[in-house]
């Protein structure tokens, strides 16, 4: 069972590379994740241990993985060969990466020469996009977010009637997905007439925000025309990323409506660049969050035991900011919110399944979001239109409660100001195992093009 | 000037290839549409000239045609290296194809050789998808379509009052575009509880729709965080394609707010085969429609005198239904509508101008489709929702006319039932000048998967 723990996650495995030992490192030898990195000679697969990175085409180059991830990791995009094998296979690359970093006399631990042509400091590399992401597919998944947000964008009417039985979606832009560490330019964009009849404004984003959320990235995918069950749901997911899917909330509000978000988060969506397999998660799934007496059940093509008593991810997630202020006096990042992802109403799994329940065909290497991560508390709410309750700009909201943040350093903020450093972190904590850390989403705003 | 007849629309050129010359062929050598097509071989770059297909990699390996584009057609991703060209290159490129089809001792006439291996029938080759498309954007750029369709979904405020600042446009999926002649499963799907407060139910969709659209191949892309200024709009754009979005429209009804469509449209997406090059349509250009003294003026990053003088096209539009009635008595398929591009309240520039507005990055191969096209004319309305007026199913919508179709056998259609056939053509008509075809954009309906 891909949910249950094994003898990969024992706490007690312990790795020649040292630094992985350390108890504060978050990638331990039952970690693993992949990414692609350049460390100075192009594109290469690797595989992230203690403060290193592992060349995973020069482990095949020399023998010590088998012949079906040697292929899988020569095929083009990045990552794709990879995350399109079969369950079984990832399970025993995993063994076999495992067994390379802990056994003291493993091929690579006795190859000196291929270590130096394999294993790079992760502070020396340029982390890259794991995959070329064919389509992207944002959710919508948390109940507070959406009540949350309807409330300010909707205030009659906040949780629409479909909400609680449809994994709510939409189609994202792909082309504009980058690693983290890459700027984001704040985008121009149409805003709303100040008076109902007057005319839309044409200018820089006043109120431009982040979203904390989790991205899952398809592995195998499936025909056209032909659903996934729920309960085949997981086999089909490959791993995760930390997302933010920065918007502005000044142009989305003006434009959403009727065909939903655009250009008000199509400019750019940044990912972390480590994908934590879901072999990796296996400690930490929980059951999917219950529903209160009220809800609706969902349908059965949403429902699954196997999804019920173990589709959620105790998953914590952390979102810091460090402005130009903060940077100049040498202080670190502030935190602005700290939630769990098992807050999520919705499972990635039953999002993947009612994403391909129509026949959608899905593709090794499409994202697909899960929408802003919020908690119940203030200081679990993912975004700055929640946590600020519509900042200072835009129209007029009945009933609006404006807590504009102040900072450590007393700065105000209610949306991001141009070069605001945004960072997400996201870490998976259990007693009895070793905590895994799925690194870091950076980016920092340029201002909007001259 | 793109915009602007040139000696290569001159209606007096002929061909040896002595199908093309017929004036009742849609494929003359004014038009050299291309295509990606199969003749047994696999994947081959194509340019439709009378009955035939030419293989243009034939061509260059040859010597016919330039070193750049030779390159461009070696290229992955059936016709990107070719929709990459800089204009110059592209118009080279056209009055070198026309100068081998017209001069009769061309290289390729004098060259027998040549011609059995590059020329086949079109009627023995399969077409294919004619680029890897990455992102697949679909705007709402009709305003008798908009306001049918938002007069039905929301009775007490059809046109949102965005809609005549902002070519409104979403995201769609990509990777269930699919070439033309491919069957369309009949996707499942939840629908609206049928009381306010009862539970959706999940079941094939009862309101299966087509769209009629044009769409819109992206040349060179612009770099993220790059604008496209109006002016240059064009010079983005490689060329046209008939689209049929097909849409189920009680699944669309249930799950579009607040994001949008998603899985009502992305089972499935139809596009004809040939790629009608922006060159090929320089006679048949129209001014912007122009709009009325109540309208408001568009916003200056989206206007602009090349626009307004030369933005729309003169495409005749027509939509026809073959049920299995027909086909079993041999009758021809059956028109539903005839209508034209020229009708549309935004332009191709402006779509594409607006899109990449915010800085999001465009890339070759990139699909923009237009929405459905329909005019002011009952028998110009391009979706069966506008031509019933919302079928005989769904919920009751207060001021309905429900008109249901009655076809030539007696039939009659709401919405499409399993097995129908649906086909989109186009063509550009100018006294003066030869007509030229798009081709044909059809499907057939199949059951919902079991």
């Amino acid at each position: 069972m891909l949910n249950t723990p094994d003898a990969t996650h024992d706490p007690d495995l312990t790795s020649w590379i040292e630094s992985a030992n350390d108890p504060a490192c978050g990638f331990p030898p039952q970690h693993l994740p992949v990414c692609m990195f350049d460390a100075g000679e192009g594109p290469r697969r690797g595989c992230g241990i203690g403060d290193r990175v592992v060349d995973l085409l020069a482990l095949g180059e020399a023998g010590l993985l088998d012949d079906a991830v040697h292929t899988a990791l020569r095929q083009p995009h990045g990552l794709a060969g990879l995350m399109a094998l079969e369950p079984a296979a990832r399970m025993r690359f995993r063994r076999r990466l495992q067994e390379l970093v802990t056994v003291p006399d493993s091929g690579l631990a006795r190859d000196q020469g291929l270590q130096e042509r394999a294993i790079h400091r992760q502070a020396t590399v340029k982390l890259l996009l794991p995959v070329t992401i064919g389509n992207y597919s944002d959710f919508y998944a948390s109940l507070y977010h959406a009540t949350n947000v309807g409330s300010m964008f909707r205030p009659d009417n906040p949780l629409l009637p479909n909400w609680k039985h449809i994994p709510i979606g939409y189609h994202g832009r792909a082309s504009s997905i980058v690693s983290s560490g890459t700027p984001v330019r704040r985008p121009s964009g149409q805003q709303a007439p100040p008076t109902d009849d007057g005319m839309p404004t044409f200018a820089p984003s006043k109120m431009l925000d982040y979203e904390l959320e989790v991205g899952a990235f398809v592995g195998r995918g499936n025909r056209l025309g032909e659903p996934i069950p729920l309960a085949e749901a997981e086999s089909h997911l490959f791993g995760l990323v930390l997302v933010n899917d920065w918007s502005a909330r000044d142009i989305q509000r003006w434009e959403y409506q009727p065909l939903g978000p655009f250009l008000a988060k199509s400019f750019a969506t940044t990912i972390s660049p480590w994908v934590v397999m879901m072999e990796a998660l296996a400690p930490f799934r929980l059951p999917a969050r219950p529903r209160d007496a009220a809800d609706p059940r969902p349908l059965p093509y949403l429902a699954d035991p196997g999804n019920e008593s173990s589709g959620g991810i105790d998953l914590t997630l952390e979102v810091l900011i460090r402005t130009p202020q903060m940077r100049t006096a040498n202080l670190p990042a502030e935190r602005l919110s700290l939630g769990t992802f098992g807050d999520m109403y919705w499972t990635l799994a039953q999002m993947l399944t009612h994403h391909a329940s129509n026949g959608c065909n899905l593709q090794t290497g499409d994202l697909l979001a899960s929408g802003t991560v919020s908690g119940p508390a203030r200081s679990s709410r993912g975004c700055l239109l929640e946590l600020t309750w519509d900042g200072e700009y835009g129209r007029p909201v009945p009933g609006s409660q404006r807590t504009p943040l102040k900072l450590s350093t007393g700065e105000p903020r209610t949306f991001l100001l141009d070069d605001d450093e945004l960072l997400l972190r996201g870490w998976c904590h259990r007693e009895g195992f070793r905590t895994i850390s799925f690194g870091e989403c950076s980016g920092v705003v340029l201002p909007a093009a001259g």
